[in-house]
C-alpha cells in the first residue's frame, strides 16, 4: 500500500508560489507577512489540508512569559478597571508573566494590526476587550498556537471556537428594566452605544424583552443608538429623549460612562434626579458608587471575569486545556442607588 | 610622545573580573545583568574613565521604533489622559512609532524593574510619568543611549541631566490660593498627596507662599498629607479638616481625583458646595468640567506637555539634539467653575 505523504511546508510554498521561508514566517507568528501573501498561504493550506499546528508549536516553543492586552478605549474607565485588574491578578498570584498593552481607540484600523504588533513582541497569549478581530486573524492565531481570550466583548464568528468570559448582558438589561417597571415606570428611554457588538445587541434585546413580557408596547422613538459609549454620547441621547412629546420618566444607558453624560444634561436643564427622571447605567465602574453620583446600575463582576480569563489563558499558554473552549457567561447584579426612584405614574 | 590608549571593553571587563561579553550585554541595553555585576562594571567604568557611549551607540544601532511608557497609576484619570495623549500625538503626526506601556502602581517595586522589562523589548526611548527611578538606572540609560523624558513628575537628582516637561506647580498652587483669598477665604485647608515628589513639594510651597505673601498665618493643622492621590484619600483628608475647631471655608486638593473624594464627603455630610465650603483641585481632568462636578482647578496643559515630550524624545531617538537637556516648565491656568464661591468672612 502506498501511504500518502503528509504535505510539508515546501508543498504549501510551492502551491502558493512563494518561498518556504515566507510560509515559516507566517507559521512562526512573525508579522509583516503581507495580506496578499497571507491569503495565498491560507488558500494553499486549505487546499492541501496541511496541518501546521505541530510544526508551528515546535517553531514557537520559546516562551517569553508575555501576555498581550488589547483594550478598545483606554479613556473608558471600565477598560482601565479591566486592565489594572489583570495586572493585579498577575501580581497577587505571583505569576511570572508581564503584559504588553495596546489601545485600539486611536485611528480607524481594525484589531488585526495590533495583533501583528503584539506578535512582533512575541507574546505567549492575548487577552482582548475588543471584538474587532477578523476571522483570518483569529484563525492565524489558532494556527500558530497563540491562545486568545476575550473579556466582555467577543467576536460574533459562530463558526469558530472563540474563548470568552463575559456577563449575561441580556439578563442584566432585562432585570434592570424589570426593576424600573416595579418602581412604576412605563415610559423608559434607552441610550445605547453602537449595535456592532453582541454586548449592545443583547442589552437591547433584554430591554425590549422586559417591556414585552409585561405587555408594554416598545416605542421605537425611546431607543437612541449613539456612535460612542462616552459622556458626550449620553448627553446627545438625553437631548433627543427630552425633545420627545412623551418624555420618558426613566433613562437606561448601555454603560455608566454614558450615563454620566445624562446626569450632566439633567443638571444643566435643572431636572432633578431621581425626582424628575430616574437614571440607570451598566458596568458599575468605581465612580458610580461615589455619593454625589450614586448611580443605579448593572454590576459586571470585573474582578471575577479578569481572574477567570487570565487564569485560563495562562493554562493554555502552559499547554493545559488547549482543546477546551472557554465560554463563561457570568451573572450580573442589579445595584440600586439613589439615581432611581418610583416613577410618577405609580404615584398618581 | 606616547599616546595613552583609551580603555576598551576588555579593560573594563578585566578590572571588574568578569567577561567582556557581560560588559557588552550591560552596554547593549540587555537586561538580566545582575545588580552585583552591574555595580562592578559601573565602578570599573568610573575608575578607567571609560566612555561607552560611542561603542554603545553602534551596538544599539538597530532601531525598533518602539517607545516605552511608564505611568505611576493607570487608575488615575490624569495618567490615562497622558497615555492616550501620547498615542494620539503619534497617530495624528503619522509617526512611525508604537508604544509599550507599563503601570507602576502594582506591587511595591521601584521603576528600575520596569526599565529592565522595557529594555528587554528593545525600546528606542522612554516617556515616564513616574519619578521613582534610581540614579544608577538613569545613568545606565544614559550610557546605552536610551533617552528618557519625564512628563509631570521628574526625579530630584540635581547632579544629573534629567529631561522633563512639567507645569509650574508652585505657580499653579500660588495662583489658586490667591484666587480663593480674593474671594474672601482666609482659612483654607490643603489636602496633599505624599511629599516624596517635587510636584507635591512645589504645590505645598505655592500654597504656603500665597498665604504668607498676604500676611496670613499658616496653620499647620490645615495641611493634611495623605498616602495617595485618589478619592479615598480626599475623603480621609476632608474628614480630618472637618474635625478641626476652626473648620476651613475652602479646601484645595493637590489633584482633582482626590477632590472628588472631598465632594463626596460633603455630599454625605449635607454640606453644600460652594455655599458651605469651596472646593478646588489641580489637573483639570475631563470629569472636572462636567456640569454636575464643575470643579474649580489648576489646568495642566496635558496636550502641550505630551506633544513637547514625545516630539523631543523622537528627536533624540533619531540622533538630533542628543546633548540638549529638555527642561520645560509650562504655565498653568486657573479654571474657575462653580465649586468655589466667595467665603463667608468676606460677606460679613
Amino acid at each position: 500500500m502506498r501511504v500518502k505523504k503528509s504535505p510539508s511546508i515546501k508543498d504549501v510554498a510551492r502551491l502558493a508560489g512563494i518561498s518556504a521561508g515566507c510560509v515559516s514566517k507566517y507559521l512562526c507568528k512573525k508579522p509583516y507577512v503581507s495580506k496578499n501573501t497571507r491569503k495565498k498561504i491560507e488558500q494553499s493550506i486549505l487546499q492541501l489540508n496541511y496541518k501546521p499546528n505541530l510544526v508551528a508549536r515546535s517553531l514557537v516553543s520559546k516562551k517569553t512569559n508575555k501576555i498581550g492586552l488589547i483594550v478598545f478605549d483606554i479613556k473608558n474607565p471600565y477598560q482601565t478597571e479591566i486592565l489594572s485588574g489583570i495586572e493585579e491578578y498577575i501580581y497577587q498570584k505571583n505569576l511570572n508573566y508581564r503584559t504588553l498593552f495596546v489601545d485600539m481607540s486611536i485611528g480607524e484600523e481594525t484589531g488585526d494590526k495590533y495583533i501583528d504588533s503584539l506578535l512582533e513582541d512575541r507574546v505567549d497569549g492575548i487577552l482582548s476587550t475588543s471584538d474587532k478581530l477578523s476571522r483570518v486573524c483569529l484563525s492565524y492565531l489558532q494556527d500558530i498556537n497563540i491562545p486568545i481570550i476575550f473579556i466582555g466583548r467577543y467576536p460574533d464568528h459562530s463558526d469558530m471556537d472563540i474563548n470568552f468570559v463575559t456577563v449575561d448582558n441580556y439578563m442584566g438589561a432585562y432585570l434592570l428594566i424589570r426593576y424600573l417597571m416595579d418602581q412604576g415606570h412605563r415610559n423608559i428611554g434607552y441610550i445605547s452605544g453602537p449595535l456592532d457588538t453582541l454586548v449592545t445587541q443583547n442589552r437591547l434585546k433584554g430591554y425590549k424583552a422586559a417591556l414585552s413580557d409585561s405587555g408594554i408596547d416598545i416605542r421605537e422613538e425611546n431607543i437612541i443608538i449613539e456612535k460612542e459609549f462616552n459622556p458626550e454620547s449620553g448627553k446627545e441621547g438625553a437631548k433627543k429623549l427630552f425633545l420627545l412629546k412623551n418624555k420618558p420618566s426613566a433613562i437606561f444607558c448601555s454603560n455608566d460612562f454614558a450615563a454620566y453624560g445624562v446626569i450632566d444634561f439633567c443638571y444643566k436643564k435643572n431636572l432633578k434626579i431621581p425626582e424628575d427622571v430616574s437614571i440607570a447605567g451598566f458596568d458599575d465602574i468605581g465612580f458610580s458608587s461615589m455619593d454625589f453620583v450614586n448611580l443605579t446600575t448593572v454590576r459586571q463582576p470585573i474582578k471575577e471575569m479578569v481572574a477567570i480569563a487570565t487564569g485560563e489563558l495562562i493554562k493554555k499558554i502552559e499547554g493545559k486545556d488547549i482543546n477546551i473552549t472557554i465560554n463563561k457567561v457570568l451573572t450580573p447584579e442589579i445595584i440600586i442607588r439613589e439615581s432611581t426612584a418610583p416613577g410618577k405614574k405609580s404615584i398618581c
